[in-house]
């Protein structure tokens, strides 16, 4: 397998973009990954979503924003639920590491907004096992409920002990242009929130938004620019869809499965790690992904926070442009968000967020509570 | 690039399948092709679908699956309207030929009958420009039917020279199981049938369906038998999503660049191709398709019919299981049918329908109206 780097990123900004079409937003994001590449056409486009289908009555998306983007190439859609961004990042990836390819472009996009929220809702539940979970009448947020519920009476946790992931989320996205949210949070207006499916309230939810990311890829011996950031481990696992089906609710087997593949990719460990963008569509789900990565022992993520860890400065730094929670979480676009931040971090862009001497980066991308994850570290050289 | 071998196909009937649930129908093929391959289990499971997300309310197909059919390993959806299962196919190729798998399982599936017609109508809408055909008013056979009047009208044509291509599709499915229907049909039974879209009639137009079809595959280097059958040729493009936007709407501009690949990369033309598995969604389609990959001159396509080429010992055999004509058409899952179809010709495992001495086989999958073209050239030895 060739080694692939990243050699152009673009984002547009995530709210509600009710006067663009999908394929517009797309197609933003892609013009600004060529213009950052320095390239007019790749060989291939891969789009990453999950809705489409269901919220903007539009399969298909491959050659609808080939075509948008006035790239007239190969184009596919590749969907896992909320981690379909990261899918299609991999399977570019495998395109370009095979050598079918010598370019790419990926674009996660997701328009979110037009529809009435209990369609939304509807849609999300579609990550879900429609025959044995969202048929019962639990909701998406209600599965992360079960989950945040139980974690906290099996390890003694209070809710106010997730208020750091939040706090910290929204204080980054401050200095991300990009975001969503735009306002400080204070640990009593996390207890305060609005509750939504107990325990889980407002300010431990990501909120949704229309928006889209993209990268530009090519193999890395292609490049010699001292600031290229390769992919060096991509790698991606699954559980059962059902949360009930698992033996272990509380522990993201699949979230192991691929990170370990991906440090012994990358020959790194937990410890090499300068930031890792995280999957927090819920407070929950950032305790779980620290403790399935190896940042923390089981049932100890809040600890993370509490001790003021997860800072940009803190020993493993999270959500440094505002994470799920506050960057937005347009969800078939976020996997390759993350990316796009990490990159962001390799190359010190990020200003009041900058990770110090960042050069080793990680995101992590779920679909479903934990049933598709995939991994992907990058790094600077 | 590493060669690539399907060493397992497995189907299950294409039909009504109200008692069994999507995962169930999914995984009925892929036990099949894992039994036919003499493995227990793949690295990775590649899932084509098109509409689950509309009409099962069902996304994150890659782990339900996979968790259903007891596997537990790394799983994604790829869509591309009709095209999503050669798509699949492909990003598994992409992933096998890189290095990163040593096997992996493609299945197919879609299951459409449950919801009302009406439903599945605007399902398979979303294969179309949502925004500047669906919009209008144009259904996804509307489409089909607007292009098959204006091609009559250039080139000359009768409805009924367009007869031969279902009533091959009907006469082959006769000796093929997994058909969905199995009655044979004249040309008086073709002109007669009910009125769709002018002029595309019933008989124009292939039947949807519940099914799934599944293959196996592996390095080529890693299998020594006489009988595999290799991926000589593998190719996607894409033209615009919307009809009216091609400057040349009677030609499947897509097809042309995806099949002209395809044949550099097998070192093979069109008179090399011993079986072909074209996308028969409407009779026009067939025309295009032949004409496109160069087995008839442009608007000349339906004289193949008309001369007797298309059976399965003419010049060049086409719909030799029945075609989505009469096989039955279950979008996502089309593109595995076809290419399990040319495998079970390259072994010479067709009974009545066999081609005599087919050695090279391709398949043709289509994306909405032309949208996207997947191909792909298969070869004995």
């Amino acid at each position: 397998m060739r080694s692939v780097a990243i050699i152009g990123i673009g984002q547009t900004k995530i709210e509600e973009q009710w006067e663009k079409s999908i394929r517009e937003i797309a197609v933003e994001a892609i013009y600004a990954a060529l213009k950052d590449a320095g390239r007019e056409s790749a060989e291939s486009l891969f789009v990453g979503n999950m809705m489409s289908g269901i919220i903007n009555s539009q399969n298909n998306l491959g050659p609808l924003v080939a075509d948008w983007a006035g790239l007239k190439v190969p184009a596919v859609k590749v969907e896992a639920a909320c981690g379909s961004g990261g899918a299609a990042l991999r399977s570019a990836l495998m395109a370009v590491s095979s050598g079918e390819l010598d370019s790419a472009l990926v674009v996660g996009v997701e328009k979110m907004t037009d529809r009435h929220p209990h369609e939304v809702t509807a849609a999300l539940a579609t990550a879900a096992d429609a025959d044995y979970e969202v048929e019962m009448g639990v909701s998406f947020v209600g599965l992360n409920a079960l989950i945040m519920r139980r974690y906290m009476h099996e390890y003694g946790w209070k809710h106010a002990d997730f208020a750091p992931f939040a706090i910290n989320a929204h204080a980054n996205a401050m200095h991300n242009p990009y975001a969503r949210l735009h306002h400080k949070i204070t640990v009593e207006d996390f207890e305060k929130s609005a509750m939504i499916a107990t325990p889980v309230n407002l300010l431990d939810a990501s909120p949704i938004g229309d928006g889209a990311a993209a990268l530009y890829m090519v193999p890395a011996d292609s490049v010699r620019d001292s600031t290229r950031v390769l992919i060096a481990g991509s790698s991606s696992a699954t559980d059962t869809l059902a949360l009930h089906d698992r033996s272990e609710p509380l522990f993201l087997n699949a979230a192991f499965k691929s990170v370990q593949e991906a440090y012994r990719q990358a020959e790194v460990g937990p410890d090499d790690i300068d930031v890792f963008e995280l999957h927090d569509a819920f407070t929950i789900m950032s305790a779980l992904s620290l403790e399935a990565c190896g940042f923390a022992d089981r049932g100890q993520g809040p600890r993370l926070g509490l001790d003021g860890n997860i800072t940009p400065t803190g020993s493993i730094p999270v959500m440094t442009r505002g994470g799920l929670k506050a960057r937005g979480h347009p969800v078939g676009a976020t996997g390759v968000y993350q990316v796009v931040e990490v990159v962001q971090q390799l190359r010190g862009e990020c200003g009041e967020t900058q990770v110090p001497e960042a050069r080793i980066g990680m995101a992590q991308n779920i679909g479903g509570s934990g049933a598709t994850i995939v991994t992907h570290i990058l790094k600077l050289g």
